[in-house]
């Protein structure tokens, strides 16, 4: 899969390099620095792609690509700083490297730039609408960001499904959204076929999220040490915890919700939190609630015409709750 | 100079509200609560005045001046973290009263809203040019902010009056600038009230900001306490302090820069400061340049027709650099 990304994130990381390649290195540098050390660029590939599967060249979504990966990494180095984390794509996070002021400065300049890139897009397409959707998605993000703050810091633990959902189609679902649909309507697509790929990247988002929360329960835990269970750690609300307390005893519960509202967790609570999880089967309940978004999501592209773009949209799909550690 | 501009803070107020009454509280009651607290709303004002001043409506500007006021206050949520400040508009900042994570995002929410207002703004005005020019100057005004920073971080006092004036144009005057040329722009103005108006409003801006750092370092010590000079303690990089650097002893230098290099410093060693800073006529010698920024500005205003408008722009500029404490 990474193979057949490779063209889009070399041309998506050319576009961005574009528009960092600029004086002011106290603001530009920390970019700088981000970019360089890669990234899977899903987000703006699943907008490139989009455009082809409705018939467009890749090249009319390449701004507005490029512009919704700066808007996904100015969030990746406020999360950082709100979570508290230390390492970013294996690297120290930019608040670590350039101190916090320069790190939430670099973020909102890198907002700031998405919206330049976001100008040019709308220069060159013609069409306004692109920035509504993509500020409205970005909105979005911020909201579900706000929400999964919030229940950690008061320690909100009365949440449904419905709650965690809502929370994610914002944090996550609505910028894969928002890629999919403006590559569909920079490629020229129809409305049904913009609808169906918005729809689409939706479900790639929460599944792509919930895959993501699995896999940060799963796999060897003395072999990944530290890695796993960071979500515990933080506190995090994800769908196996969610599912699990609807359906322990409480004493169980109590156990759960002390070892998550605490900061620091020995490996013994942390391997503790993960047995009570797979006691009730809620990792790999959350395994399926993933493969069948995905499945769903896979769906809504029947009204597209067969392409290979088609194929790679529906390929990266699968891919995405493929994905191991 | 409040009362003539009440009108125009009771409409942005109005508009800014319209945006923030929304669901998801985690995001919005913060903002709602920081733009509670009033402000002085001047950026606001002037993009309006500025639409009226070439013979449009001032409603024709509203939403881009709201816009312009929210990208004006996610700085001042973000600036103030980085700052360590305490208080904002005489309350807690958001980061102290809801913690670092939700205040961040809560810039960042606001940022988004801010370009939800701007998409409304080009939808009503047919005229797209406003978000490549507010978001130019959103670049500019996060260039500065890390120029500001890195200074302090860095521990440089290499600088010149060009390298100061370089910081402040970006941090403060481009915003002012875009605030005018916007409200030019959408009254309809011409090519040359446009530009003006921008000039004018850079003018403004740069002279507002010297004119703030000055008040910073005047007034009666023992009766501010605390507020008077804020900035040496926060080490910030004035006119004043680089006016000095240039003309005083190496002892006076290496002192002078312990105390700006310092976290915390005495009544005594602030009182030490403004007293060398006294001894060069630094102080006035700054308070001078805003005067004569604003002179200039204000005579960049003679491309357009006399009105009340014109006239509360001229009062609004000489009142900036006549406000105390």
């Amino acid at each position: 899969m990474k193979k057949r990304l490779s063209p889009y994130m070399r041309l998506v990381d050319a576009e961005i390099s574009r528009y960092l390649d600029r004086d002011v290195e106290e603001l530009y540098k920390p970019l700088r620095n981000l970019f360089s050390r890669g990234g899977k660029r899903i987000r703006p590939a699943l907008c490139m792609i989009s455009c082809e599967a409705v018939g467009g060249n890749r090249r009319d979504a390449l701004k507005a690509a490029a512009a919704i990966e700066m808007i996904h990494n100015f969030t990746l180095i406020h999360d950082d700083i709100a979570d508290r984390s230390k390492l970013r794509r294996g690297k120290p996070c930019l608040h670590h490297k350039y101190g916090l002021g320069i790190a939430i400065n670099a973020g909102d300049g890198l907002f700031s730039v998405a919206y330049e890139a976001l100008s040019d897009a709308v220069i060159q397409s013609g069409k306004p609408e692109i920035i509504a959707d993509i500020t409205k998605a970005t909105t979005r993000v911020c909201e579900g960001q706000a929400m999964d703050i919030s229940w950690v810091q008061e320690r909100q633990w009365d949440l449904t499904e419905d709650a965690y959902l809502s929370m994610i189609r914002r944090k996550t679902g609505a910028l894969m959204a928002v890629s999919c649909k403006v590559g569909g309507i920079l490629g020229g697509g129809t409305k049904r076929q913009i609808d169906a790929l918005a729809n689409f990247g939706m479900d790639l988002g929460v599944g792509f999220q919930i895959h993501d929360d699995v896999l940060n329960l799963t796999g060897d835990v003395k072999k990944y040490g530290k890695e796993i269970g960071g979500d515990i750690n933080e506190g995090k609300r994800t769908l196996a915890i969610i599912y699990t307390l609807a359906l322990c005893t409480p004493e169980e519960k109590r156990r759960l919700t002390h070892i998550l509202d605490k900061e620091e967790n020995s490996y013994e609570e942390i391997k503790e939190t993960i047995e009570i999880l797979n006691k009730y089967g809620s990792v790999e309940r959350g395994a399926n609630t993933a493969r069948e978004l995905i499945e769903g999501g896979k769906k809504r592209l029947s009204v597209l015409p067969d392409s290979p773009a088609k194929k790679l949209l529906l390929d990266l799909a699968s891919y995405i709750v493929k994905r191991e550690r």
